[in-house]
């Protein structure tokens, strides 16, 4: 982090649990200016950046590599396909020997899939099998259907050596994949970064390659705060809230591809927080907290991290505008806001996005245009993310209000919908930028 | 299946390793009139409706149950938010109180999130957190900035009671968040089929509920047939591949959420397939094989399924045309062609679509509307699907052309583009309909 001194912009004189809270520099809390999401994106890939190094990285059997991303440009060690081989069950031909108006050819034994046939002698016409390999000499398949006879020939027919064919002319290339036609061996098959999903993983097995090198999974230690939140399952008290937080966003993290370490629920007591994080924090790639980050009197995250190069900030977002960023004991620490669907927004946002883009996994949200089917109305200074319904049609239906607190509403939503800094409102049918969830 | 007799298209007339192959009857083998996509889908489902039953269900804590779906409606146990609560750092206050141009009332004890508080007296404020429960009495929220002072008091000098604030008026229900306004108790909060993703297992967290009741995942053995197919990392002998098609379908499958238990490479021996299939077949829910099911004269799927209740049929639709369906020995059998391309194309517009379906999960691909980059022709009656690369404008570049063998083309994908029935040919700027891969 260029800036590692905590400040914030929290209101201190609420009766605290902390004494050490007391003693905050007021200089700190003055409003700052809102950083912008693109800040705080770049802010967030600068602290995550020493994770992509070589000792990240492993060898894995392609079956275990799904959802994982390329260290490295893959190169073709073989053409695909690896020789010339016919499109169609028919006659593989020398399309020489069928002239105009085509000719007779003597049946030759057929050319299955994975054969190495003999050279095709001229004057002859070899059965041959979709994918088999076009024997030397032969240039052109003629399709089985237009033959005649238009099916292959008994084996005691063959066996006489005297049947034969009767096929048109065809132009030499006809029905035949040739060597390379979809990549040729020392050419770039995948670029360094490329998510590997079913059709790469499919790509590299084509290749003959069995294993890749990958980097390792990204590890997180996700940390729920709160006085409020209680387990689900348990007795909710008057007051109290059942946390979604710790199931949303370790549900977000696996979908794409982190391994998550979840702790219990961390009420507001800083120094258990801290004990929690020296405890736990070690074995991870990343720290993340939710809640207590705010403008609040009782900012367990903030207070926690009082002494380390922790920065609690505003970014120009709604939701999920109050943001901390820094390290703790030298490990990569992200605060989220405490509201549920600030969370998701955070990680869709910021955490997603930037491994994407350091590592290619995740692989990032595809931007699709949309037209509203709503008008609505944004803070003008704000970057505003509601989430909706993409329809078929191209239209976007808003799901819930601006209100962050609204989790049904985000169950019902697939896209994101971005409202940028500058626009205070849009009409129905305005296009929009969605995210797809 | 309706129609369990086996048929085909398939010439007999090229030596065959089985004899059992050379008895059948020809009558089989007449040209049927293709099925259409929506035809073989609904065979599909028919054959795999059997596995959405009571018997295959589970109660699943909330993180394993990602990616699965839910087996009956969830009625919500308690309101969203449970409690009216506050959406501000700010004063709880009765509206009445501050009438016309405000006014000074005396400051209470702070309700900090996660509090259960005492009444509201009237003439009083109470500092209250973002989430926390509003008092009694009280029926709105002034946010701190508005109020003077607009910083929450020194714990001294709210201890004399003698503090006060004052607050401009405010309109009832101000920064309230009402109980039940996301969701009320009693309401259905998710309805039988919903895909869990993070947003849907993190309203369930917020619920209260610890764990879910969902439908078993769906497991497949996978079988890769074929003399010409090889194992990545053996050598590569002339007029051999290696298998991409294992590799690929287990990827597709596992994203799906499906549990997959693959073979070795099965060659062209019918006896050998009819045992591993009666070997592992018992263990899982449906059997799908690659390759070995067109019309060439080497089947080996067509053979080792002489004499079981499954039907091999084309389907209108290019690549993929090339199908098997029905049983072996009571499990649930569906056989796709062996090229690659055809493999996912199968597997995208028929297993994965059914179980959506049936299940819920996989979630189905979001159908979009796009306009191609380029023109293409079609087979007119045939159900074409192109591969292509979706851009941020709405455009569709269209990756490799018709011909099914180009796995680098695909794995340069990011939707499947769809060309219907009765269409020939389309310009460029025409719109289609793609799904996200």
């Amino acid at each position: 982090m260029t800036s590692p001194q905590p400040h914030g912009t929290s209101a201190p004189g609420v009766p605290l649990p902390e004494t050490s809270h007391q003693g905050r520099d007021t200089a700190k809390h003055h409003n700052h200016q809102a950083r912008s999401v693109a800040e705080h994106a770049a802010a967030v890939a600068q602290l995550l950046q020493p994770l992509r190094s070589p000792n990240r990285t492993e060898v894995l059997p392609l079956r275990q590599a799904l959802g994982r991303s390329l260290v490295s440009d893959v190169t073709a060690p073989i053409s695909l396909p690896p020789f010339a081989n016919s499109q169609m069950d028919g006659y593989a031909v020398r399309s020489a020997d069928l002239p105009d108006g085509g000719g007779e050819l003597r049946v030759m034994p057929p050319v299955p899939a994975g054969a190495s046939p003999d050279g095709l002698l001229p004057g002859t016409a070899a059965p041959i099998m979709t994918g088999a390999m076009l024997p030397e000499g032969a240039d052109a398949v003629v399709p089985i259907e237009r033959a005649v006879p238009d099916r292959f020939l008994p084996p005691a027919d063959q066996a006489t050596g005297q049947a034969t064919v009767v096929l048109p002319s065809v132009a030499p290339g006809t029905y035949v994949r040739e060597t390379g036609s979809d990549v040729r061996a020392g050419e770039t098959a995948l670029a360094a970064g490329t998510f590997l999903g079913p059709a790469q993983l499919g790509l590299l097995a084509a290749l003959g390659m069995p294993e890749v090198t990958v980097y390792r999974a990204v590890s997180v230690l996700l940390v729920t705060t709160g006085d409020e939140v209680v387990e689900p399952g348990r007795d909710l008290p008057a007051g109290k809230i059942y946390d979604s937080n710790g199931t949303l966003l370790e549900a977000a993290m696996r979908q794409a591809g982190l391994n998550v370490r979840r702790t219990g629920i961390v009420t507001d007591h800083p120094e258990k927080l801290r004990g929690l994080l020296r405890a736990e924090g070690g074995a991870v790639d990343l720290i993340v907290t939710t809640g207590g980050v705010s403008k609040g009197a009782y900012e367990v995250v903030r207070q926690a991290m009082e002494d380390h190069p922790v920065e609690f900030l505003h970014v120009a977002m709604q939701p999920g505008g109050p943001q901390g960023i820094g390290t703790f004991e030298g490990r990569p620490f992200l605060g989220f806001p405490g509201n549920p669907v600030s969370c998701l927004v955070s990680f869709e946002m910021f955490l997603r996005p930037v491994l994407a883009g350091l590592f290619g996994s995740p692989a990032p949200r595809l931007p699709l245009r949309a037209r509203l089917g709503h008008p609505l109305t944004s803070p003008g200074q704000k970057h505003q993310v509601r989430r909706g319904t993409l329809l078929p049609d191209g239209t976007v239906e808003l799901q819930g209000g601006e209100s962050s607190h609204l989790m049904h509403a985000l169950a019902g939503s697939n896209v994101l919908v971005h409202v940028p800094v500058g626009v205070a409102g849009l009409a129905a049918g305005a296009e929009v930028e969605v995210w797809m969830l």
